[in-house]
Protein backbone atom coordinates (compact mmCIF):
# COMPACT_ATOMS: atom_id res chain seq x y z
CA UNK A 1 0.00 0.00 0.00
CA UNK A 2 1.74 3.47 -0.94
CA UNK A 3 0.55 6.23 1.63
CA UNK A 4 -0.66 9.33 0.17
CA UNK A 5 1.66 12.12 -0.91
CA UNK A 6 0.96 15.23 1.59
CA UNK A 7 1.53 12.69 4.28
CA UNK A 8 5.37 11.40 2.94
CA UNK A 9 5.97 14.80 1.77
CA UNK A 10 4.96 16.42 5.85
CA UNK A 11 6.65 13.37 6.95
CA UNK A 12 10.08 14.12 4.93
CA UNK A 13 9.76 17.94 6.41
CA UNK A 14 9.17 17.02 9.77
CA UNK A 15 11.87 14.37 9.32
CA UNK A 16 14.19 17.65 7.87
CA UNK A 17 13.10 20.35 10.82
CA UNK A 18 13.86 17.54 13.37
CA UNK A 19 17.55 17.83 12.33
CA UNK A 20 17.83 21.73 11.96
CA UNK A 21 18.07 24.59 14.60
CA UNK A 22 16.29 28.01 14.72
CA UNK A 23 17.84 29.92 11.97
CA UNK A 24 19.41 27.37 9.50
CA UNK A 25 18.21 27.65 6.03
CA UNK A 26 15.57 24.94 5.49
CA UNK A 27 16.06 24.12 1.72
CA UNK A 28 14.14 25.39 -0.94
CA UNK A 29 10.72 23.99 -3.24
CA UNK A 30 12.59 22.79 -6.09
CA UNK A 31 15.37 20.86 -4.47
CA UNK A 32 12.58 19.56 -2.26
CA UNK A 33 9.97 18.48 -5.25
CA UNK A 34 12.85 16.47 -6.44
CA UNK A 35 13.78 14.34 -3.46
CA UNK A 36 10.51 13.70 -2.48
CA UNK A 37 9.73 12.74 -6.11
CA UNK A 38 6.55 14.59 -6.33
CA UNK A 39 4.82 17.82 -7.78
CA UNK A 40 5.83 21.21 -7.03
CA UNK A 41 2.40 22.29 -5.89
CA UNK A 42 2.44 19.46 -3.20
CA UNK A 43 5.72 20.56 -1.89
CA UNK A 44 4.07 24.33 -1.72
CA UNK A 45 0.91 23.24 0.30
CA UNK A 46 3.58 21.49 2.99
CA UNK A 47 6.07 24.37 2.91
CA UNK A 48 2.78 26.27 3.17
CA UNK A 49 1.49 24.35 6.11
CA UNK A 50 4.29 24.96 8.20
CA UNK A 51 4.28 28.71 7.66
CA UNK A 52 1.52 28.93 8.84
CA UNK A 53 2.76 26.80 12.00
CA UNK A 54 5.20 29.05 12.72
CA UNK A 55 8.13 26.48 11.90
CA UNK A 56 9.70 28.03 9.61
CA UNK A 57 9.62 31.88 8.19
CA UNK A 58 10.99 34.03 4.86
CA UNK A 59 14.13 35.22 5.57
CA UNK A 60 14.60 37.80 2.24
CA UNK A 61 14.95 35.57 -0.56
CA UNK A 62 15.57 32.23 1.23
CA UNK A 63 13.33 30.45 4.12
CA UNK A 64 14.50 29.87 7.98
CA UNK A 65 13.61 27.49 10.98
CA UNK A 66 11.35 29.93 13.37
CA UNK A 67 11.81 30.51 16.86
CA UNK A 68 9.12 28.93 18.94
CA UNK A 69 5.91 30.55 19.39
CA UNK A 70 4.96 33.44 21.91
CA UNK A 71 3.24 31.62 24.14
CA UNK A 72 0.87 33.76 26.10
CA UNK A 73 -0.97 32.80 29.09
CA UNK A 74 -4.36 34.27 29.25
CA UNK A 75 -4.62 35.68 32.69
CA UNK A 76 -5.41 39.20 34.32
CA UNK A 77 -1.47 40.67 33.45
CA UNK A 78 -0.27 42.19 30.35
CA UNK A 79 1.03 41.35 27.43
CA UNK A 80 4.83 42.41 29.01
CA UNK A 81 4.51 40.12 31.60
CA UNK A 82 3.61 37.38 29.04
CA UNK A 83 6.66 38.39 26.82
CA UNK A 84 9.40 38.40 30.06
CA UNK A 85 7.87 35.23 31.28
CA UNK A 86 8.98 33.83 28.02
CA UNK A 87 12.82 35.64 27.93
CA UNK A 88 11.39 37.89 24.86
CA UNK A 89 12.01 41.33 25.30
CA UNK A 90 8.14 42.93 24.52
CA UNK A 91 7.84 46.55 22.85
CA UNK A 92 5.26 48.37 21.14
CA UNK A 93 5.15 51.08 18.11
CA UNK A 94 2.63 53.42 18.23
CA UNK A 95 0.23 53.51 15.20
CA UNK A 96 -2.23 56.11 16.31
CA UNK A 97 -3.85 57.66 19.92
CA UNK A 98 -6.96 60.03 19.21
CA UNK A 99 -10.73 60.64 20.20
CA UNK A 100 -12.61 58.80 18.29
CA UNK A 101 -16.67 57.67 17.66
CA UNK A 102 -17.10 54.31 17.74
CA UNK A 103 -20.08 52.18 17.20
CA UNK A 104 -23.01 50.98 19.85
CA UNK A 105 -20.90 47.67 20.85
CA UNK A 106 -17.88 49.70 22.37
CA UNK A 107 -20.00 52.18 23.92
CA UNK A 108 -22.13 50.17 26.01
CA UNK A 109 -19.52 47.61 26.56
CA UNK A 110 -17.56 50.68 28.04
CA UNK A 111 -20.83 51.98 29.53
CA UNK A 112 -20.76 55.09 28.36
CA UNK A 113 -23.06 56.86 26.24
CA UNK A 114 -23.93 55.94 22.65
CA UNK A 115 -22.72 59.06 21.22
CA UNK A 116 -19.72 59.72 23.74
CA UNK A 117 -15.87 59.95 21.79
CA UNK A 118 -13.77 57.16 23.69
CA UNK A 119 -9.83 56.88 23.29
CA UNK A 120 -8.36 54.70 21.10
CA UNK A 121 -5.02 53.17 21.14
CA UNK A 122 -3.32 51.52 18.39
CA UNK A 123 -0.17 50.09 18.72
CA UNK A 124 1.73 47.32 17.07
CA UNK A 125 3.57 44.47 19.73
CA UNK A 126 6.91 43.55 19.34
CA UNK A 127 8.92 40.67 20.65
CA UNK A 128 12.28 41.07 20.53
CA UNK A 129 11.46 43.41 17.69
CA UNK A 130 9.71 40.57 15.73
CA UNK A 131 6.19 41.91 15.00
CA UNK A 132 3.49 39.41 16.42
CA UNK A 133 0.59 41.41 17.32
CA UNK A 134 -1.51 44.52 16.57
CA UNK A 135 -3.36 45.87 19.59
CA UNK A 136 -6.59 48.11 19.43
CA UNK A 137 -7.42 49.75 23.24
CA UNK A 138 -11.04 51.54 23.38
CA UNK A 139 -10.91 53.70 26.80
CA UNK A 140 -13.44 55.85 29.01
CA UNK A 141 -12.55 59.56 28.19
CA UNK A 142 -13.47 60.52 31.40
CA UNK A 143 -11.49 57.64 33.42
CA UNK A 144 -8.08 57.54 31.19
CA UNK A 145 -8.61 60.84 28.96
CA UNK A 146 -5.56 62.67 31.68
CA UNK A 147 -3.32 59.32 31.99
CA UNK A 148 -2.95 59.29 28.28
CA UNK A 149 -1.61 62.99 28.20
CA UNK A 150 0.96 61.69 29.38
CA UNK A 151 1.54 57.87 28.39
CA UNK A 152 4.77 56.52 26.65
CA UNK A 153 2.86 54.49 24.21
CA UNK A 154 6.40 52.29 24.23
CA UNK A 155 5.67 51.15 27.71
CA UNK A 156 2.36 48.92 29.54
CA UNK A 157 -0.84 50.41 29.65
CA UNK A 158 -1.34 48.33 31.99
CA UNK A 159 1.07 48.81 34.53
CA UNK A 160 0.09 52.52 33.72
CA UNK A 161 -3.73 51.72 34.76
CA UNK A 162 -2.94 50.25 37.81
CA UNK A 163 -0.73 52.96 38.96
CA UNK A 164 -3.42 55.03 39.12
CA UNK A 165 -4.52 52.73 41.65
CA UNK A 166 -7.17 50.52 39.75
CA UNK A 167 -7.39 46.88 40.20
CA UNK A 168 -8.64 44.54 37.28
CA UNK A 169 -11.62 42.59 38.74
CA UNK A 170 -12.29 40.30 35.69
CA UNK A 171 -12.21 39.92 31.76
CA UNK A 172 -13.98 38.14 28.92
CA UNK A 173 -12.52 37.19 26.17
CA UNK A 174 -13.63 35.61 22.76
CA UNK A 175 -10.56 33.74 20.67
CA UNK A 176 -11.16 33.53 17.30
CA UNK A 177 -8.89 32.88 13.93
CA UNK A 178 -9.25 35.80 10.95
CA UNK A 179 -7.58 36.63 7.94
CA UNK A 180 -6.28 39.94 8.36
CA UNK A 181 -7.63 43.06 6.21
CA UNK A 182 -4.61 44.42 3.13
CA UNK A 183 -4.28 47.02 5.95
CA UNK A 184 -3.26 44.80 8.76
CA UNK A 185 -1.46 42.29 7.57
CA UNK A 186 0.86 45.49 6.70
CA UNK A 187 1.18 46.45 10.01
CA UNK A 188 2.17 42.97 11.34
CA UNK A 189 4.71 42.73 7.97
CA UNK A 190 2.43 39.58 7.11
CA UNK A 191 0.06 38.58 4.47
CA UNK A 192 -3.37 38.50 3.79
CA UNK A 193 -2.93 34.43 3.66
CA UNK A 194 -1.81 34.12 7.19
CA UNK A 195 -4.17 32.97 9.47
CA UNK A 196 -4.23 35.14 12.63
CA UNK A 197 -5.21 34.88 15.93
CA UNK A 198 -7.92 37.53 17.33
CA UNK A 199 -8.44 38.15 20.89
CA UNK A 200 -11.71 40.16 21.94
CA UNK A 201 -11.60 41.74 25.49
CA UNK A 202 -13.42 43.26 27.84
CA UNK A 203 -12.23 44.12 31.62
CA UNK A 204 -13.62 45.81 34.09
CA UNK A 205 -12.36 46.93 37.64
CA UNK A 206 -13.51 45.05 40.98
CA UNK A 207 -16.31 47.13 41.18
CA UNK A 208 -17.80 46.09 38.05
CA UNK A 209 -16.75 49.29 35.77
CA UNK A 210 -15.43 49.12 32.66
CA UNK A 211 -11.53 49.49 31.87
CA UNK A 212 -10.60 48.81 28.16
CA UNK A 213 -12.22 47.28 25.27
CA UNK A 214 -9.66 45.57 23.46
CA UNK A 215 -9.57 44.05 19.77
CA UNK A 216 -6.02 42.18 19.50
CA UNK A 217 -4.96 40.18 16.20
CA UNK A 218 -1.86 37.96 16.51
CA UNK A 219 -0.18 36.87 14.55
CA UNK A 220 -1.14 32.64 14.09
CA UNK A 221 2.69 31.61 13.07
CA UNK A 222 4.38 33.55 16.31
CA UNK A 223 2.03 33.52 18.78
CA UNK A 224 -0.38 30.94 20.61
CA UNK A 225 -2.51 31.05 23.99
CA UNK A 226 -2.42 28.81 27.29
CA UNK A 227 -4.89 28.50 30.28
CA UNK A 228 -4.98 26.63 33.29
CA UNK A 229 -8.54 25.17 34.09
CA UNK A 230 -10.01 24.05 36.81
CA UNK A 231 -12.87 23.05 38.37
CA UNK A 232 -14.12 26.45 40.58
CA UNK B 1 -10.03 61.92 -0.55
CA UNK B 2 -11.05 58.72 -1.84
CA UNK B 3 -11.03 55.57 0.95
CA UNK B 4 -9.02 52.20 0.25
CA UNK B 5 -10.96 50.15 -2.17
CA UNK B 6 -10.91 46.97 0.02
CA UNK B 7 -12.06 49.24 2.59
CA UNK B 8 -15.16 50.17 0.68
CA UNK B 9 -15.84 47.00 -0.24
CA UNK B 10 -15.55 45.79 3.22
CA UNK B 11 -17.95 47.96 4.49
CA UNK B 12 -20.35 47.92 1.46
CA UNK B 13 -20.48 44.10 2.21
CA UNK B 14 -20.99 44.71 6.51
CA UNK B 15 -24.08 46.43 5.22
CA UNK B 16 -25.22 44.57 3.21
CA UNK B 17 -24.85 41.82 5.62
CA UNK B 18 -27.31 43.89 8.17
CA UNK B 19 -30.07 43.66 5.49
CA UNK B 20 -29.76 39.87 5.97
CA UNK B 21 -30.86 36.75 7.90
CA UNK B 22 -29.49 33.41 8.35
CA UNK B 23 -29.84 31.45 5.65
CA UNK B 24 -30.67 34.28 3.21
CA UNK B 25 -28.48 34.40 -0.53
CA UNK B 26 -25.78 36.22 -0.71
CA UNK B 27 -25.17 38.22 -3.64
CA UNK B 28 -22.63 36.54 -6.32
CA UNK B 29 -19.24 38.05 -6.45
CA UNK B 30 -19.62 39.39 -10.56
CA UNK B 31 -23.14 41.25 -9.21
CA UNK B 32 -21.00 42.46 -6.49
CA UNK B 33 -17.89 43.74 -8.17
CA UNK B 34 -20.42 45.51 -10.88
CA UNK B 35 -22.24 47.30 -7.64
CA UNK B 36 -18.75 48.55 -5.94
CA UNK B 37 -17.44 49.27 -9.53
CA UNK B 38 -13.97 46.96 -8.47
CA UNK B 39 -12.21 44.34 -9.86
CA UNK B 40 -13.72 40.76 -9.46
CA UNK B 41 -9.79 40.10 -7.12
CA UNK B 42 -10.92 42.62 -5.06
CA UNK B 43 -14.43 41.43 -4.24
CA UNK B 44 -13.19 37.81 -4.02
CA UNK B 45 -10.56 39.21 -1.19
CA UNK B 46 -13.47 40.51 0.62
CA UNK B 47 -15.80 37.26 0.20
CA UNK B 48 -12.87 34.68 1.19
CA UNK B 49 -12.74 36.88 4.60
CA UNK B 50 -16.36 36.36 5.36
CA UNK B 51 -15.94 32.82 4.39
CA UNK B 52 -13.06 32.49 6.84
CA UNK B 53 -15.06 34.60 9.53
CA UNK B 54 -18.31 32.40 9.61
CA UNK B 55 -20.64 35.15 8.20
CA UNK B 56 -20.97 33.66 4.88
CA UNK B 57 -20.71 29.71 3.86
CA UNK B 58 -20.93 28.11 0.53
CA UNK B 59 -24.37 25.90 -0.17
CA UNK B 60 -24.28 23.95 -3.19
CA UNK B 61 -23.46 26.45 -6.12
CA UNK B 62 -24.70 29.77 -3.76
CA UNK B 63 -23.51 31.54 -1.20
CA UNK B 64 -25.94 32.22 2.10
CA UNK B 65 -25.37 33.75 5.65
CA UNK B 66 -24.14 31.33 8.39
CA UNK B 67 -25.47 30.84 11.59
CA UNK B 68 -23.36 32.24 14.46
CA UNK B 69 -20.12 30.73 15.58
CA UNK B 70 -21.16 28.02 18.34
CA UNK B 71 -19.17 29.84 21.09
CA UNK B 72 -16.96 27.18 23.22
CA UNK B 73 -16.13 28.13 26.99
CA UNK B 74 -13.13 27.01 28.08
CA UNK B 75 -13.82 24.99 30.79
CA UNK B 76 -13.23 21.23 32.03
CA UNK B 77 -17.57 20.84 30.48
CA UNK B 78 -17.54 18.73 27.87
CA UNK B 79 -18.63 19.19 23.98
CA UNK B 80 -21.55 18.53 24.81
CA UNK B 81 -22.27 21.07 27.81
CA UNK B 82 -20.67 23.35 25.52
CA UNK B 83 -23.05 22.82 22.47
CA UNK B 84 -25.94 22.76 24.43
CA UNK B 85 -25.59 26.06 26.28
CA UNK B 86 -26.22 27.50 23.16
CA UNK B 87 -29.24 25.29 22.07
CA UNK B 88 -27.60 23.23 19.49
CA UNK B 89 -27.30 19.75 19.53
CA UNK B 90 -24.23 18.09 19.96
CA UNK B 91 -23.45 14.87 18.25
CA UNK B 92 -20.07 13.23 16.79
CA UNK B 93 -19.14 10.66 14.31
CA UNK B 94 -16.84 7.85 15.01
CA UNK B 95 -13.66 7.95 12.79
CA UNK B 96 -11.43 5.54 14.22
CA UNK B 97 -11.35 3.81 17.97
CA UNK B 98 -7.58 2.01 18.43
CA UNK B 99 -4.76 0.75 19.95
CA UNK B 100 -1.77 2.36 18.30
CA UNK B 101 1.92 3.56 19.68
CA UNK B 102 2.39 6.88 20.05
CA UNK B 103 5.51 9.51 20.03
CA UNK B 104 7.33 10.18 23.27
CA UNK B 105 5.63 13.58 23.90
CA UNK B 106 2.26 11.75 24.11
CA UNK B 107 3.40 9.08 26.91
CA UNK B 108 5.39 11.10 28.64
CA UNK B 109 1.90 13.42 28.99
CA UNK B 110 -0.28 9.97 30.27
CA UNK B 111 2.97 9.10 32.34
CA UNK B 112 2.87 5.58 30.46
CA UNK B 113 5.74 3.75 29.53
CA UNK B 114 7.66 5.01 26.02
CA UNK B 115 6.74 2.36 24.64
CA UNK B 116 3.14 1.22 25.98
CA UNK B 117 0.12 1.75 23.49
CA UNK B 118 -2.60 4.12 24.64
CA UNK B 119 -6.12 4.50 23.15
CA UNK B 120 -7.15 6.47 20.39
CA UNK B 121 -10.77 7.89 19.60
CA UNK B 122 -10.90 10.00 16.87
CA UNK B 123 -14.08 11.83 16.42
CA UNK B 124 -15.81 14.46 14.14
CA UNK B 125 -18.00 16.99 16.53
CA UNK B 126 -21.07 18.21 15.18
CA UNK B 127 -23.70 20.72 16.05
CA UNK B 128 -27.13 20.45 14.72
CA UNK B 129 -25.46 17.87 11.80
CA UNK B 130 -22.89 20.46 11.02
CA UNK B 131 -19.04 19.21 10.97
CA UNK B 132 -17.72 21.56 13.80
CA UNK B 133 -14.15 19.74 14.99
CA UNK B 134 -12.01 16.80 14.92
CA UNK B 135 -11.24 15.45 17.90
CA UNK B 136 -8.29 13.03 18.57
CA UNK B 137 -8.31 11.61 22.10
CA UNK B 138 -5.59 9.87 23.62
CA UNK B 139 -6.44 7.57 26.75
CA UNK B 140 -4.02 5.41 28.78
CA UNK B 141 -4.83 1.86 28.25
CA UNK B 142 -4.57 0.63 32.09
CA UNK B 143 -7.01 3.22 32.88
CA UNK B 144 -9.39 2.86 30.27
CA UNK B 145 -9.28 -0.09 28.10
CA UNK B 146 -13.06 -1.54 29.63
CA UNK B 147 -14.53 1.66 29.54
CA UNK B 148 -14.04 1.67 25.52
CA UNK B 149 -14.98 -1.25 25.34
CA UNK B 150 -18.40 -0.44 25.70
CA UNK B 151 -18.49 3.37 25.35
CA UNK B 152 -20.96 4.60 22.58
CA UNK B 153 -18.88 6.98 20.54
CA UNK B 154 -21.41 8.99 19.46
CA UNK B 155 -22.13 10.34 23.46
CA UNK B 156 -20.04 12.31 25.50
CA UNK B 157 -16.95 10.89 26.74
CA UNK B 158 -16.18 12.81 29.73
CA UNK B 159 -19.84 11.94 30.97
CA UNK B 160 -18.41 8.12 30.49
CA UNK B 161 -15.26 9.40 32.10
CA UNK B 162 -17.42 10.76 35.31
CA UNK B 163 -19.53 8.37 35.64
CA UNK B 164 -16.92 5.79 36.38
CA UNK B 165 -15.94 8.34 39.56
CA UNK B 166 -13.16 9.63 37.96
CA UNK B 167 -13.19 13.95 38.70
CA UNK B 168 -11.65 16.41 36.27
CA UNK B 169 -8.92 17.91 38.45
CA UNK B 170 -7.28 20.66 36.19
CA UNK B 171 -6.18 20.90 32.70
CA UNK B 172 -3.90 22.72 30.64
CA UNK B 173 -5.07 23.77 27.27
CA UNK B 174 -2.59 25.60 24.31
CA UNK B 175 -4.33 27.12 21.54
CA UNK B 176 -3.04 28.20 18.24
CA UNK B 177 -4.17 28.39 14.77
CA UNK B 178 -3.06 26.20 11.85
CA UNK B 179 -4.38 24.91 8.42
CA UNK B 180 -5.54 21.23 7.96
CA UNK B 181 -4.28 19.12 6.28
CA UNK B 182 -6.09 17.81 3.25
CA UNK B 183 -7.21 14.47 5.27
CA UNK B 184 -8.72 16.87 8.88
CA UNK B 185 -10.35 19.24 5.62
CA UNK B 186 -11.79 16.11 4.26
CA UNK B 187 -13.32 15.17 7.47
CA UNK B 188 -14.28 18.74 8.64
CA UNK B 189 -15.92 19.35 5.11
CA UNK B 190 -14.15 22.32 4.48
CA UNK B 191 -10.82 23.33 2.41
CA UNK B 192 -6.62 23.33 3.27
CA UNK B 193 -7.43 27.33 2.84
CA UNK B 194 -9.71 27.26 6.20
CA UNK B 195 -7.89 28.64 9.15
CA UNK B 196 -8.69 25.77 12.06
CA UNK B 197 -8.84 27.15 15.91
CA UNK B 198 -6.26 24.16 17.19
CA UNK B 199 -6.71 22.96 20.79
CA UNK B 200 -4.13 20.76 22.52
CA UNK B 201 -5.17 19.83 26.30
CA UNK B 202 -3.88 17.61 29.14
CA UNK B 203 -6.08 16.67 31.74
CA UNK B 204 -5.73 15.17 34.95
CA UNK B 205 -7.68 13.91 38.17
CA UNK B 206 -7.72 15.51 41.11
CA UNK B 207 -4.95 13.31 42.00
CA UNK B 208 -2.59 15.20 39.20
CA UNK B 209 -2.97 11.65 37.42
CA UNK B 210 -3.51 11.84 33.56
CA UNK B 211 -6.90 11.29 32.19
CA UNK B 212 -5.89 12.00 28.62
CA UNK B 213 -4.59 14.36 26.34
CA UNK B 214 -6.43 15.24 23.25
CA UNK B 215 -5.37 17.00 19.88
CA UNK B 216 -9.06 18.94 18.70
CA UNK B 217 -8.96 20.40 15.81
CA UNK B 218 -12.50 23.28 15.37
CA UNK B 219 -13.28 25.17 11.85
CA UNK B 220 -12.35 28.53 12.30
CA UNK B 221 -15.48 30.26 10.57
CA UNK B 222 -17.70 28.15 12.89
CA UNK B 223 -16.24 27.78 16.66
CA UNK B 224 -14.86 30.28 18.77
CA UNK B 225 -13.48 30.35 22.58
CA UNK B 226 -14.87 32.32 24.84
CA UNK B 227 -13.51 32.41 29.08
CA UNK B 228 -13.41 34.67 32.08
CA UNK B 229 -10.20 35.47 33.50
CA UNK B 230 -10.01 36.67 37.32
CA UNK B 231 -7.21 37.79 40.12
CA UNK B 232 -7.12 34.62 41.33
Amino acid sequence: MSLPKPYVVRTGLDEILAGLSEGDAFPPERELALRFGVARDTVRQAVHELLVEGRIERRGRGTVVSRPKLVQPLSLKSYTEGAQRMGRVPGRLLVSCERVTVDAEITAALDVAPTARVMHLERVLLADGARIGLESSYLPLHRFASLLKTFDPTTSLYAAIRERGVVFGEATERIETVLPTPREAGLLESTTAMPMLLLNRRSVDTDGCPIEVVRALYRGDRVAFEATLTDR
